[in-house]
């Protein structure tokens, strides 16, 4: 059950030959998440034949169309697949009053619900969680409020020596809280410490996500150690006064926030359109951070 | 000047790896139209570098997202490209009332304007003129209302024999009316007949898109040997059971409407996303029709 991050888009606002606008999806315990939804959002996972029968929650950072115009178009289209499965939309209050029309108009008779839950992303909390993952809201630094995700695994549970069990008779019942770390007690009263029935499990991993953003250090805090950061980097240095303008991030500035939260890779996107030749963004962040990773659309990471 | 086609999407309402939803530019006298926006549109004319500098009007069939959900990605980068020239869209009166607050919340502040032109689907009636075009709407017959276009050049000039005019040393103020087809008098009082002096016009094109569509008779006096007919064949003759509940129309019924018409040639296109081999679509068109031409998403064809 491996963690990854599928890239469908990861071009800014103007879309180019190779980059669709924003779009990604996590994969995580057996489950997808959709994080921001440009245009072509469907058309991608369709390129890319992306099943999305385990795709219940999507997550939309701010109201910027590079962001968001694909969502009517993916809704409209599970709904003439016949989903049935509830889809959660997690995004700011105004997300709502925007799609119901648009619902209402192409959408009639959804064979499934549309929820939507409001974030405030001027606040870092708790906006998803479920048995095994938590997802909180970063607040980001742009033109207007916007917020990224954090998604922390929960504890996975420790994994059975199977050979110990048997040569204990333990029975089966007993398994679940064995493996959340209970010792085994013999019917003869004899203590079995926990560590001689299992081992370590898996540390839980944590992705975050930011975008878009200008150099935010408050940040930092938030993200600290995680194992993959997304985050933007839609301009180089040469580009700076732009990037204030526009409050989005140079490669290098992203770079400085993946080196000084100490995260373990970091993924950038979100180019602007000027840039014909990638790498040279790459190289930019790489001289602050060597573990960066040039996102690229329809691309699948290992988190 | 060449008459093109360039089909940007040639999809139905699923996309598929290969097909966009619907979306074309006719390009004729030096001007562009772009005729429905589905999802991903402007995408697709970034791929193929299409620019868009002579495009001033659109065109919307009818509203289902597969012919619209484009518009409001395209509007709002051409609001980023500092566009200015007024866009005209023609559309059935909904367009407008859904469009309006989408531009309100994501186009603040456009450099140009947007004027909407309202189409009554349910009549054949002038919808655009210029000094060398007229656009009629041609009413289809589909689940929704919904419309196609005949595009139909105006006569072209006469072309002037340059030796001819040097001969009898016509003044240079005289030449519009020439190519118009007025005799010259020379100051001796003789008449020089026009047809000494010019070489006859090429002839007016003539296109008509219809989509969506199910096979409907009616069309055919409107498109009578038109040079181009692009006509929706969603599904194969094995599916006319779902072509008919989905008022769509079989590429054999595409290419019956293009022969009882006797046009000069015909593009078939919106393919359901079940036809991994649109080639089988095409053989059935060529059954009935022979000069049909399979579309395809980012191709121009000459009219």
């Amino acid at each position: 059950m491996k963690t990854t991050l599928t890239i469908l888009g990861c071009g800014s606002a103007l879309p180019t030959r190779k980059n669709f606008p924003t779009a990604q999806i996590l994969e995580i315990r057996d489950k997808q998440f959709l994080i921001d939804c440009g245009e072509g959002t469907q058309i991608r996972m369709r390129q890319m034949g992306v099943k999305t029968n385990r795709l219940g929650h999507i997550f939309i950072s701010h109201l910027h169309g590079d962001h968001c115009f694909g969502l009517i178009g993916l809704i409209s289209s599970f709904g003439m697949l016949n989903r049935t499965a509830e889809l959660h939309i997690h995004a700011q209050v105004d997300l709502e009053k925007i799609l119901t029309p648009l619902l209402q108009y192409f959408c009639k008779e959804l064979p499934f619900n549309v929820i939507f839950h409001t974030i405030n992303p001027r606040k870092q909390e708790l906006i998803y969680e479920d048995r095994s993952l938590q997802v909180f809201s970063i607040p980001l630094k742009h033109r207007v409020p916007c917020c990224g995700f954090l998604f922390e695994e929960k504890p996975r549970e420790r994994h059975i020596l199977r050979e110990m069990i048997d040569f204990y008779h333990i029975p089966t019942w007993r398994i679940p809280k064995i493996k959340q770390g209970e010792d085994f007690t013999t019917e003869e009263g004899e203590i079995i410490p926990n560590l001689q029935l299992t081992t370590a499990s898996d540390l839980p991993k944590r992705f975050a996500y930011c975008s878009d953003t200008a150099y935010s250090s408050k940040i930092i805090p938030i993200i600290k150690g995680v194992d993959c950061l997304y985050h933007e980097s839609t301009f180089m240095d040469g580009e700076m006064i732009r990037s204030n303008q526009t409050e989005h991030s140079t490669a290098r500035q992203a770079a400085e926030i993946a080196k000084k939260a100490n995260v373990k890779k970091l993924i950038i996107g979100h180019y602007s359109a000027r840039y014909n030749n990638q790498n040279e963004l790459l190289n930019e962040a790489k001289e602050v951070f060597e573990n960066t990773v040039l996102g690229e659309d329809m691309t699948v990471y290992e988190i």
